[in-house]
């Protein structure tokens, strides 16, 4: 027996935001003062880190619910199932439906019930529900559907990561170029084969990082204070990621009883090129060896970061031939692994 | 082996407010219009309905998760656990942090992780996340407590139910007298003893039910149509309430082979008196049965209604003999029952 996925569906959003749209946004401070260095300079540096040259950002008439119902369409499309049968739909978010230039996070009911109703699944054994767990909440997600599964609770999940982070960004912020809108959708179910999940694991770091990610104001002083939008102490979390993230992995890794030499890939959340490239590094580092060519699939540069929506969506393209030079074929064994708000740890080994 | 409520904790705001104090609010019709009662009128016919004669709300220093920390704690305390222990912190509301006088949800970081940072837990193994799954989202919280303890994913597990609707409610809707605030937590583990979880259930109506409760404008029409507020389709989910809730709680009860007659108490979500009642009666009517007396115990009447922390909140009353006439003894079988915004219904039959 064994717990595999058996679709993915993604929904990109047509709307690309290039790099030079910023070029005439008001940067400032985080104390609200000016920053010494023309647009340009500061949208090139924020290139070179984070490798980003455009992201995508949803049509103003659809909300996050809107995406993850069509990339669960795909999904359940790409299974070959049917929609009564599945047993859960769980999504994984981290704001809600923030509809177009409002500020206020709609999570009632809450976006698995709205996935459903527009999927037109009747059965009401079908249980609908979100989690909230920052950026790796579509594989904690895939984790909890595997609870269900071999608690004899489930035997079909559909497990969604949708965001619209591009509705949360204050523009007066750097950091607010890194994000994206999307959705990844994918059915996780038991099959009579090998190989699927082989191990997991989770980790909350709350005692000095739960702030880390945190809903702020904006750096324009003068804006309402009662405002807040999606924030970052970006230093921190890089440490923090650099510090936790490789060392994680190699215990996940190790779990599972694969052969380092043995990892075909690794979908790591698209963070920030360089963090992920660390990350990476110091992984392989562990095992005394070099990172691989070809081991992380990157769709920063032209996707940016969706958050929960990433890593469904890069398994998805790859799966699917539409990532140049990625490709993954059975049996070969992978990597699942996500960092963010919370602060979360969380990976999958997975064999394909 | 059982899986067992080894502890229980609640928080009740301190803030009393009377239905007295709704004498002076401008109460509108959903499309904008007069009622044409004054207010005595309206304020009495809802005690009637409902039941409520007053409500609690959260000081303005406090959010939350702020109200959930502090029914945790008492948790951990009853349970006599070391939080170090603690596997999951599972974290059901609704609207997440919202600042008193403010109209944002604050969602990042989860609540879970804010809980889990006051209780100063370093233990990384300890996941903390938050479901969204209406007022239902306690019981659900420990079904999935149930899955990663039969799953070997966890022994002991921190479920929390914590809401403070006051924060979003439109003070010209005459709804806005149901609400209140308040938290309930419970720890969850497995134990070598009898009893404990012996069947339990969820569904998800969403083909035409999921927005019976939704996030809406005001009744007030010259309001900001920009700022929602908690709304729902009162008699739509009578209704819906009443065909549904009876059935799937015989469903239940049948499937954990406990004898209708050796049910010692229904603990339901405390929505509205006249419809939980009524739920009671028709259940009963479906054993052919009359109600017992006392098989529901009741603390709408001074506590209003909390979604996620009723139950749970109740639980504690009654345990620690804080609720008159009510009182629980070890073998007892109870069931705890919900129904709310999705529309999610569960149950879970409970021998202490």
């Amino acid at each position: 027996m064994s717990i595999k996925i058996t679709g993915t569906g993604n929904y990109i959003p047509a709307l690309i935001e290039k790099n030079e749209s910023f070029h005439q946004h008001e940067f400032l401070n985080a104390d609200g003062s000016d920053i010494n260095h023309p647009n340009k300079t500061i949208v090139d540096k924020f290139k070179a880190i984070t490798g980003i040259t455009e992201r995508r950002y949803a049509d103003d008439r659809l909300t996050s619910s809107d995406l993850g119902f069509l990339a669960a369409q795909k999904a359940i499309e790409d299974a070959n199932i049917d929609p009564e049968t599945i047993d859960y739909i769980i999504c994984a978010h981290n704001f809600g439906d923030v509809k177009a230039n409002t500020i206020q996070s709609d999570i009632l009911p809450c976006l698995a019930s709205r996935v459903k109703h527009n999927l037109r699944i009747k059965n009401p054994k079908c249980v609908a529900y979100d989690i909230l767990f920052g950026c790796p909440g579509w594989i904690e997600g895939v984790i909890q559907a595997k609870a269900f599964i071999k608690s004899g609770m489930a035997k079909r999940c559909l497990v969604i990561g949708s965001e619209t982070l591009s509705r949360v960004v204050d523009k007066h912020d750097r950091d607010s170029m890194i994000y994206s809108d999307g959705a990844g959708a994918t059915i996780v179910e038991e099959l009579e084969d090998e190989g699927g999940i082989l191990a997991h694991e989770t980790a909350s770091f709350t005692y000095d990082e739960a702030y880390y990610l945190y809903f702020g104001n904006s750096n324009n002083q003068d804006l309402c204070r009662d405002t807040r939008y999606i924030k970052m102490h970006g230093r921190k979390i890089y440490e923090f990621a650099l510090t936790n993230v490789p060392l994680a992995m190699k215990t996940y890794l190790d779990k599972s009883g694969i052969d380092i030499k043995d990892l075909k890939k690794i979908l790591i959340h698209q963070a920030n090129e360089k963090m992920d490239e660390a990350i990476i590094q110091r992984f392989y580092k562990l095992y005394k060896m070099d990172v691989p060519e070809g081991i992380i699939p990157m769709s920063i540069h032209k996707l940016g970061n969706s958050s929960v929506a990433t890593i469904p969506t890069l398994f998805d393209l790859i799966r699917n031939n539409k990532l140049e030079h990625h490709s993954i074929n059975k049996g070969d064994v992978i990597i699942f692994a996500s960092v963010g708000a919370g602060m979360h740890i969380n990976a999958i080994v997975y064999k394909y």
